[in-house]
């Protein structure tokens, strides 16, 4: 059943392309589904993609062009003239088109939405722009279907068989009143099962979750996945409805949202994906290994500051990268545990209970690895290294308890702060922690062996 | 609109509670969302969410079960006797219920299901305990609308009234031939706009996407957000329809895929939760912080075979930290962005070429890092550190090109290379990363050292 995109089918496309056969085109991936054909444009150079793009009908063209990246998307778009441009929205639902048009260079902007045929999909895409971006208002579509409380099941089908047209998928029928405020909704499946002369005021549900045009993407996602809902009707300050945003918008939100959270723990400050360019990956890449650098440049300077252990310890310095590793690791689990309580809304009691409960982790934790780590001491390494006596070994295991005890707070402290503080806690996972809780672990470190040892 | 849990509210529940008065807790919970109700439950001790869950009408309690944390649901269930249990089945959608059934223990399995009245419900719910965990037949529900593509549309009419009082939401009406074989599907917006006499066979869609019943969960979901699916059915071998697969599950599933796949990047090994228990939390963390221990034993090892260093170039070893993290860094990095590429299959082309980008794109990262390296040395470090002269720096500095370089390598090669073998390259994210590359990285730094200035 699945299409298999192979390189013979890809070889096949691109010399009809060269050959500018149309027909034979249209012919080859007749059939093909969007998404299928979106990944072919992926594969082909933007002249080819447009070439492409234009043989085939705007009504797979357009939502294929919804799937492609949005850099592949610019490159085509910039391909192609204003009215063609228009084509292409005049099929795509308007939060689509909106997107689209948000993409574009300003002056082409009112170009292309002139010459949008459909004047009223041309004034929806026009609203949906003026709203804030992260907010319902941007992510909302006006396609919905919407019937009067006072109508009949009867004229409401009929008139619902004029609005679906304009629909892709009816989730849910939405009911107002005269002045198109929302009153509830109405399934298909009631719909399906109520006698014809039945008045809607008698079998809408009045109940109904919706969102007002600024609620925050974020909370429309959590709202949705938290009530198990497949559609939200989304109104302005009136209470009257103006869009609905639907599941597969928030599918794809919370993907994005995962993602950026799980690239910023990796130390990537932008969007990039493998394909994309040598300069966007630097880009993405080079900022936190710059701040990285920095906070090495304060590790040497800290290690330096204790140079008085090289005569007598330097067996101490072997030991440095295991307690700077173990700090940023026991940093990260930390703070990531938080990060991941904080996004799905689940961090409640008291900041001094967690950090408590963390210490007591840290203890059960620190306990056992220094046991391990005095055992292998013991076994193998004092055999190994000259100058390492039991004194030292000792020295190292109390350090490595408070380091995993101080980094586990830090972890656990810093995102809670910074969400207080309105700032996305994410940032404090990854190379930022570990950056830190490596400076702070080598003073620990040392800071301990300077009294035990007295150099 | 939104409900919120307060304290205070909470302890009305629980007073409620302590004096055993249901009818009041009932009134009290009227018209509260099972979202909420679940919310409210995780609260409460399991004695009293017990209580709660006998209280209240199974029709919204069995909803609220599935929102619940499986270590939550589980300790309430342990409360229930047989007969409760099957009574909240019974409300249940049957993939759900399969899911509650095989988190109990075997002997009390057999005694539910002979507890469940609806003969078809409690047969359906065995058979989709038979089914391998992580396939479409575990995921699917048995409840869905079929009808024959001999009917008429108003007969389907009739028998899709009957069909969707157990199903909750109706995404698309599946048309089967008479031996029950997938032909195509209808929707709802078709169903409605056809004339009642036609012929199901002349209005369906021959064209459906389907996965069988032993399809992988990850290709389920792939499949599913590829083509923006709501529902998909799942046929047997013998293309005969047997389930359906709806989005709201494989909206979970990829929150859970992507959470894991972020724990497994910052060395959390199982699927924890930061109000878990102490002694889960360390199960879940202990594992990595050991292996990574042991990662750091090594390099104490590496670092003691070069301490004939120590006598006249003592001040590389103030530089361990810095190559360290630098690797760990750029290793996490680059691993990230193509496990993201794996998990979303959009990594193609080969793997060489893949090396090569990547050795291009470390070395300006590389020579950008370096040049900063030098400068600050010059400016300030060499001030403060006795025994930093300028070939220290140089020495430094080539280490450092050299270990963004390989750190870049095994970070691109390693999860490709596990991919290959089919193990889930993301455990080749964060400590497992971070540790072998903290060894390559303080290896590499001094066999250049040793080369250069010579000890």
């Amino acid at each position: 059943m699945q299409f298999q995109l192979t390189a013979d089918y890809i070889r096949k496309v691109t010399q009809l392309i060269a050959k500018k056969d149309g027909n034979a085109l249209r012919k080859l991936l007749h059939d093909i589904h969007f998404a299928d054909i979106a990944e072919l444009l992926e594969e082909l150079n933007s002249k080819e993609a447009t070439f492409l793009i234009k043989s085939l009908e705007s009504e797979i063209t357009s939502e294929a062009l919804m799937e492609l990246d949005e850099d592949v998307r610019e490159k085509i778009l910039k391909r192609l003239s204003p009215e063609e441009i228009a084509q292409e929205l005049e099929e795509m639902d308007t939060d689509d088109a909106a997107d689209v048009v948000a993409e574009l260079d300003d002056h082409i902007q009112k170009q292309v939405i002139e010459k949008i045929e459909d004047e009223e999909h041309a004034s929806d895409i026009v609203e949906l722009l003026t709203y804030d971006e992260d907010t319902a208002g941007a992510l909302m579509a006006k396609e919905l279907v919407q019937v009067k409380e006072t109508w009949t099941v009867a004229g409401c089908v009929r008139e619902m068989r004029r609005q679906a047209e304009n629909v892709t998928r009816v989730h849910s029928i939405y009911v107002t009143d005269k002045d198109g405020k929302l009153k509830g909704r109405l399934s298909l499946k009631d719909l399906l099962t109520a006698s014809a002369k039945t008045h809607i005021s008698e079998v809408y549900i009045p109940k109904v979750d919706y969102v007002t045009v600024d609620t925050e993407d974020e909370e429309v996602a959590r709202i949705m996945q938290k009530y198990d809902l497949e559609a939200i009707p989304v109104v302005d300050e009136n209470r009257v409805l103006v869009g609905r945003i639907t599941i597969d918008d928030i599918v794809d939100f919370i993907k994005d949202e995962a993602e950026k959270d799980y690239q910023m723990a990796a130390g990537i400050t932008e969007d990039v994906e493998a394909d994309d360019s040598i300069k966007e990956l630097v880009k993405a890449r080079l900022p936190w290994l710059i701040i990285a650098l920095i906070g090495g440049f304060i590790s040497v300077w800290v290690l330096s500051g204790f140079n008085t252990a090289l005569t007598e310890h330097a067996v101490l310095f072997f030991f440095t990268p295991l307690i700077a590793a173990t700090a940023g690791n026991v940093g990260v689990q930390s703070s990531a545990i938080i990060v991941q309580a904080i996004a799905n809304d689940t961090l409640k009691g008291s900041t001094w209970k967690r950090l408590l409960k963390e210490v007591s982790l840290s203890l059960i934790n620190g306990l056992v690895l220094a046991s391990i780590l005095l055992i292998v001491l013991k076994l193998f390494l004092s055999k190994l290294i000259p100058g390492m006596d039991m004194l030292v070994g000792i020295t190292v295991a109390i350090s490595l308890i408070s380091v995993i005890i101080v980094a586990s707070l830090i972890g656990t402290f810093v995102p809670i702060f910074l969400n207080k503080r309105g700032i996305d806690p994410a940032v404090a996972t990854g190379p930022f922690i570990t950056t830190s809780n490596d400076i702070f672990g080598i003073f620990i470190f040392f800071f301990i062996a300077k009294i035990i040892l007295g150099f």
